[in-house]
């Protein structure tokens, strides 16, 4: 394996990443200038190499397409999809399950990471703890799920709930969704590392993205 | 109503406190000396009052002894209780419910000063949500109280998940039990703070005794 | 009782609420689209039941007058009720005091929920301990409520004052009014946490919705 | 699937977990008194059913076996292994990296909780990134594993340049490991939540064994 | 006016310092070895200088007397006094006013420390918010004083509600005293920085000391 | 002493408070609607009472004078002055110090607060412990000042180094002046409170007002 | 060595510094108001005394031009050059490394103030340990650096992995780059404190310009 | 150059170190068993090669005492030092300026860790700026060195004091000392990171180690 990089001006594109880490290469747009990410996306498009990026505003993809870079764009989840041809699948499914309504964002940003890498993605939104007898609803879907991402903000208690009902790992994703005493996604956040229920790991608050990267690479150990 | 208090030298204690706020006298025993403590009994015992003290420590409870100061006492919820007559009773009832054994004493703490001020209290321990199914076993029961106090360490998820189960009031009593995150209990008393679920709100880390006095405040309106 | 929900695209309504937890209807409009929050709206008018929407944005109103909801709003407590008929009347008097003018919003909130839940409500508005002559002046009033809740900002000492003073049940709301080592409303909340007098039991900061719902739980309890 | 349990005085075993989740019945011994601690023991023995104990005081651990309980005990771990039969294995291998000597209790408690629940386990220990060519001569064993779970304290920069070194998901645990800053494991926890390199879930501060079962978990989704 | 000191080994006592700033010399034992306090206190003695000691503990105390240093020790407050002559006295008064027995060591730092500097000083002790009525009655003759020390824990309303009914300046100390979310004093030390009333100052948690030099300070601008 | 207060609709104004505690009459006007500051002028203004805004916004300011309110108003410091008179003139002298450029705002805020109230203040800026030369520049005029105010952002070192070097009493104004690290003046408010130096009070973040108000009592009590 | 300044209104001029310190001028342009910095730079220029001002806003910067002053500024760091004549070079070498795109406003101030003040500086951008082999290829280059500054966001650990290969002293630069739990650099700058490799200081969130002026310390120190 | 390691079972002994980054062999004790530490030590010594211990008990001490390594041990820093053949001497001059007689374990560890290096060093112990002649006593002295560590505990502002006069590198230590507010060293390490002075560096609380090899390391650079 060697690891090779195209050095730009102000970003070292670590184009070997795929074959390293197993994943598809990824773009983390905030605090990039307009410029930075178009250059970037030209030389993927030049190595005709597929990049899903995250946290794009609509002013950054309005200056791609006013550039002639064609991507799909989700205005939700912030999502930013330039594809160069297929991805391979992977086996196994992912279940993402958020609390509630204002959670979707973050949500769709799990969702459509996991899709772009090729996982199989069921959605369960809106099962929180404040109403258990959703969750218990959609119960048994659930647990056909290889990995299960489970995103709450405000007490973030979905999560630990989860993982003493199913067998699959849960990584759990807290939301700064919330206010006053939530401090910006830490209640949930410290409630899930918290958890009495097994089972459970966790990433940055917001972090929809990594969540679903974490799950793909569980799926590829499956069959493989 | 006059509002009366007896001067000693390190205290004035608010032998009104009855008529102003309609709850028996009590004493927070950690910090105090135990002459001071000896000295406060004693008072009370002149004046021929009932009183309860919480966070007593055995030493303090042995010295009180050695005095000729007939009180009960509890290791576990470090409960002293000197008694002097019959208590009124209240009307209605209190769940004591927590999360995990290592509550126990918190949640004692609670149900102790509970029975002290004239409650019927029903226990419920070890019926934490990652277990859920040990929590629906009781809910049946659980619904029947006037007030509920949920006792929970970690992730505190237990608050919030009951009160979108019952209709009755729910007094969250967030515990220093855990490790690492849990910051000393802060873990648990954001996650009931931000709790989805209406109709919880939220006494300090530890103060079962808190909880019990909020929760008998409620019952004297009852009936009233 | 059935536990039962209406499953949108993006939330599943908890139409079961009421039997379930004896509160009425309600919706955190924060997070939710302008599109989101009219079909929820659209879905309660179609099975005939009165909502509060909490936290509502005035272009949220908007939106939903220009799509024919007919709808109350109130701009200072950012409360919505859409009523489709009488609610139940509830026993018993909440008194909601504040410590200061810029604590209304909060203050408003909790009344008016409140008051949509069927309760009686009396305000005692600007009764901070700063200038504590003005408290003592409403005191007896205060006192004939069956549950008080207290609404302060910056310090935060009003609602363990009051307990003092009085047998009800306090429900303290701290605010996020304030500056500097308020942190947003942290110096409040640790103050009511840590209140000296017995009998308090506090909510999320800014939580007037939350505190009202747990005032009428205990309502309930009353002469049932 | 029925979920039941053992009701004792101050606890109830959730001995249908196994069948749930999928995991071996496992005692958090902290906070536990030596008489709960034994009577669960007790408990488990009359059903046949193994079971690992974590944080286990060497004081409990004698206790118990002064009273006939025959049990394994790892004194650096803290674990303590009641066996009555062999655990059915699992496939797939899980590396378990510290950073550095004084995280070995928190890694040992890691490797020894997926050795009993049945899996390959192989340890890579003293390999941080001060002196990273250590870990780089580890590398292309540590590439052989399905899952990773790297353990850290005082920076625990480990897990993400382990991250971005690998396919497999990493499972981070940050310790407790440092002074000052490190503000009682705050610093790593806070490092591995931020870890630039994708495919890094974290557990709570020193909580190896959460790791190991999230592993475990993970393991189990493989050749299903 | 010169600035001079002498040079120990392992410190420079600052014995100009009354020149320079109007107070009498202090110590902080905390920290330092019983070799190092009896050599800082040979030396004040040699140069016939009075000196207070804060922090001091038992085995500091018993260590300077077998080696000859005549001095006063409070164990309560852990203040030491070498006196060797006449303190010049201040006019005006000073009352110390504590919220409750527990914060009595702090309080007593702070009465010691001012009467040792000169100034007449009334304690007020146990006169806490959540019985108001005790610092109602007290009130006439606390609004006698000069300076108000305000000493509190937990929730630490007591200087806010004094400021706002005296004109004398407050200066408040918060204490550790309290638990849980009291987190070491944070929580009235915010209190008392966001109090509502003017007229406070605030002084570290648990610094009586501090109070009592400030307020000296004070009084020596009366009737200069 | 009487004291009463006029009920406004949405505030109580404690107009007794200059014949309670001895201070001006003062409007905290942020979080007020610019129709409740008018109502507010206009009451004083019929009982021809002077007084002080803090925190006034510009718009708040035109709206007053749009509706007839004629007073003065500082951009810099956010101060609105209400007169109707002359003021009693205090005895003594305070001296305003700062640290930067950037913290005039709050200084400016202490010197006209102080100013308003009948104080003699002299101000002196830009005299930070970056560049002590310029302190020491300034010591012997500021030796001269009754009360110190020092305010200081960033490190927040000006309060103790003076206090070392005076001897009146020191209060300090930490501010928001910073970033990063100073968590929103966070860090100058822990420098002050632990200043090795006596003789060091402190009051809330970017509190001008505050210290002002507090060395005016200091004043009051001078040739009283 | 004589300590003198300009005093204007508002500032007082640390004219001195350079031979003081050995630093050139600078000015913290943040929080000064247009018309201040007008001033500042006019009084510089008139006494012919080049000056580098930090955190400059297009907005002053453009008031600069119309008013005459001729500067250099760059947009992306914010730095603003008024120079007047050559600046004496030092000896030795400046490598500025950052982890990635986002981290270059800071990386560039530190490297523009280490240049203006003399320094040769080499630039290493976008080299962070999620794709080390990036850092590697870097390796020789960096490590023929007398200094190393060392610039990174979200999880910081940059800098320890640097130290750990290198010899040079590294002066860690934690920024605000990242989200959630990154807590506005808290995260960055907690891990660069607790570098487990020996060599490293650490500066403000955001300050390239102080780790740059530490640089340039060390470097005239050599041949000196 | 070679990177290697020796492999003992609980540990990779980083002997490469010296030719890689320039210094000497170090151990962190705390955190290793006494047995581990033994084996440690004789590696070292087999090896022939000089080796410094940090935050060594007497215990540990004691035991490798017994156990027949010949090693210097000061029990003030806890430093440990094997040595076996004289240091390469370094150029230039270290100043360790410690705040208060309390600080001296971190100062002496840093002092006694520089030595041990090879560097001349110069103490100049309890110059905190309470007393801020007295730093200017040694100030002509201590601008005689190349690198300045600043060691203080407190409000820490020695460090930002002393880099305004003087013009080497200043590396600040905060150290633990103090309570209250201080929160365990972070008073004075939000000090030390806000320095308004320039040229100041800061590394972890209480790590006078880490101080005195930056130091070091700057050393290494003078003459080469």
């Amino acid at each position: 394996m060697t690891d090779v990089f195209t050095d730009l001006d102000f970003a070292k594109l670590d184009i070997s990443r795929q074959s390293r880490t197993g994943a598809a290469e990824t773009i983390y747009c905030a605090g990039k200038t307009k410029e930075q990410l178009l250059k970037i996306l030209q030389t993927f498009k030049e190595k005709n190499i597929s990049v899903l990026g995250t946290r794009c505003s609509v002013e950054q993809f309005e200056f791609l397409c006013e550039h002639g870079v064609k991507a799909e764009y989700d205005e939700l989840s912030k999502i930013l999809i330039y594809s160069c041809g297929q991805t391979n699948k992977l086996y196994g499914k992912i279940a993402v399950c958020c609390a509630g309504t204002a959670d979707l964002p973050v949500a769709e940003e799990a969702a459509k990471t996991a899709a772009f890498m090729g996982a199989e993605v069921c959605r369960y939104f809106d099962v929180g703890v404040a109403g258990i007898h959703r969750l218990f609803a959609k119960l048994e879907d659930i647990r056909q799920a290889d990995v299960i991402i489970a995103v709450a903000g405000m007490e973030g208690a979905l999560a630990g709930v989860l993982a003493g009902l199913v067998s699959a790992p849960v990584i759990a994703v807290p939301t700064s969704v919330g206010y006053g005493a939530s401090f910006g996604g830490l209640a949930p956040l410290l409630t899930m590392l918290n958890s009495c229920a097994e089972g459970v790991s966790v990433v940055n608050i917001d972090n929809g993205f990594g969540a679903a990267v974490s799950a793909c690479r569980i799926l590829r150990r499956i069959k493989k």
